[in-house]
């Protein structure tokens, strides 16, 4: 048996500031036409892929801070990369920040997320996610080089309703998605896992330089593979993990864009630092090698021995 | 800050069915004298280490079965190991098999567990634990080229009491234990991460050939390792994991004995498929590189979006 899904990781390099939506569509409908012409079904673009990654700096002016996000999905500007997809049959994930006006089920407070949504070959969102690992800070930190200000400009899901690790039927399998920091979790593929998850998609803003942490920066491409690898392992799941890259207003960072097996084996992966479309030809009939085997879970995990992880958030030393 | 710890994994070769417990310890001392002459604080064995790694027979005579266990440790085999260790001042991490007669709080069943236990430098038992993810199976599949029956002939320990991932507050340090498949489950490593384990000593017994699933068999060291450093990184701790290998009584099992650092790197491993010592000189003070950082967990980690991990036991797939 086999249930092939041909993939492709489309990496962005750079994006300007001052690079207006059409000028990024344009880059994304040219990855679009490359992965056509490859027999791609289904494209993967990065985390926040309309513009550049603006958490890097610190703004006060909350007009300019929503510049940022995108209203309705699709809309004005990514009407076309719609239109193109369903016209050339191929689904899509494309994260980007999404701005909810009196959202439903939150007191009709303005919410903001680090979205991504998966599209289906007829151009309809069959799923959306909202970044649940937001990483870096919320204040100011000027002694950084650059500033890291997911947690300033985010909120983070509420569990229920659309929030929360979600698995997806759609392309004859069970798709999930996550984003950036997410990937560093076990936890985040657990979630998926449990729900059987066959492919986890996700994107990447990913600096080379952690600036409360520089004594990483040699290793920050070795830890992202190890983690999505880890990930697939012990989930027996794809996972395709895209980059936004190169030197973006001064900022570098990591490529490495991957398309990751069931086995934790690298399958395609980028290797410029720039808009670049790695592909694979994926069986999620190979996923059932690993679930019914190691990673067997009704057979082998011991729940009852797992209590911290959800009683405890902080770590907590014996007396 | 550092905090040096010396390590050595212990690694060992076969040991075949009819070797004595007495020839065993003679090659753990030998290893015990390598690593006091290169100035080793700590030991660490493999799971099962007293004797060759007997699930892989069918066995029906509980005789016979219990041939294999320890009744008391140190025992008349063992005393000589701890009283070379404590003269030397090296503590040490052993597995091996435990029969408990009559077990207290659990309405007096003898019980059997894969068993490690960490012994400090004065020669005391300051941990104990047993094996929670037993592999294998539990009936006799005569299909296979060998048995995997951990679990017929191990009790899961029931949490609390003496059961669980636990930390010890251990050679100026917070230490954990783990034998074998648990290694392969990030829920070990997490529970343990969330107690701040700083260095965590595990042995195996990993065949390379896998019968219901021969096509992972080259993959076997990858998956070995690649657990192991995801481990480490994301929890950011040591990790020290030390093979029985080689060619034991025809069956043949991986090697790649390691040293991880809280960065996931490998900064010793063992080259041979026999009895071999890996050092390294390891500073607990590194571990806060990524506790304080990327894994601060108190900041970064959502709980409330993990329920599923503690709620569910298999996969369950959406409607």
């Amino acid at each position: 048996m086999a249930r092939w899904l041909t993939v492709g990781a489309a990496q962005l390099g750079g994006i300007a500031r001052a690079e207006t939506r059409a000028q990024v569509v344009d880059r994304l409908l040219a990855l679009l036409h490359q992965a056509h012409a490859m027999g791609v079904e289904l494209v993967v673009y990065p985390e926040l892929a309309l513009t550049t990654f603006f958490p890097r700096w610190f703004m006060t002016d909350q007009a300019e801070i929503d510049a940022f996000f995108e209203r309705t999905m699709p809309g004005p500007a990514t009407q076309r990369l719609f239109d193109e997809a369903a016209r050339l049959k191929i689904g899509f994930c494309l994260g980007y920040a999404e701005l909810v006006a009196d959202a439903e089920g939150e007191g009709g407070r303005t919410r903001r997320y680090n979205t991504a949504i998966l599209v289906d070959r007829a151009g309809t969102i069959v799923g959306r996610y909202r970044k649940i690992h937001l990483p870096g800070h919320a204040e100011h930190e000027p002694w950084r080089r650059f500033q890291h200000l997911e947690k300033r400009y985010f909120d983070v899901p509420e569990p229920g309703n659309e929030g929360g690790f979600k698995v997806w039927r759609a392309f004859d399998g069970l798709l999930g998605l996550c984003i950036c920091n997410d990937r560093r979790w076990p936890e985040t593929y657990r979630v998926m896992g449990l729900q059987g998850v066959e492919m986890v998609l996700l994107g990447y803003n990913t600096p080379v330089h952690n600036p409360p942490a520089p004594e990483h920066d040699t290793l920050s491409l070795f830890h992202n593979h190890l983690s999505m690898q880890a990930g697939a392992y012990q989930n027996g799941t794809w996972v395709v993990g895209v980059a936004k890259c190169g030197i973006e207003e001064g900022c570098e960072m990591i490529g490495g864009s991957a398309i990751i097996a069931p086995s934790g084996e690298i399958v395609a992966q980028c290797a410029t630092q720039g808009d670049e479309l790695a592909v694979a030809r994926c069986d999620l009939d190979r996923c059932a090698s690993y679930k019914t085997t190691t990673f067997n879970f009704a057979v082998h995990r011991q729940p009852q021995h797992y209590t911290l992880i959800t009683d405890r958030k902080g770590a907590v030393p014996p007396d």
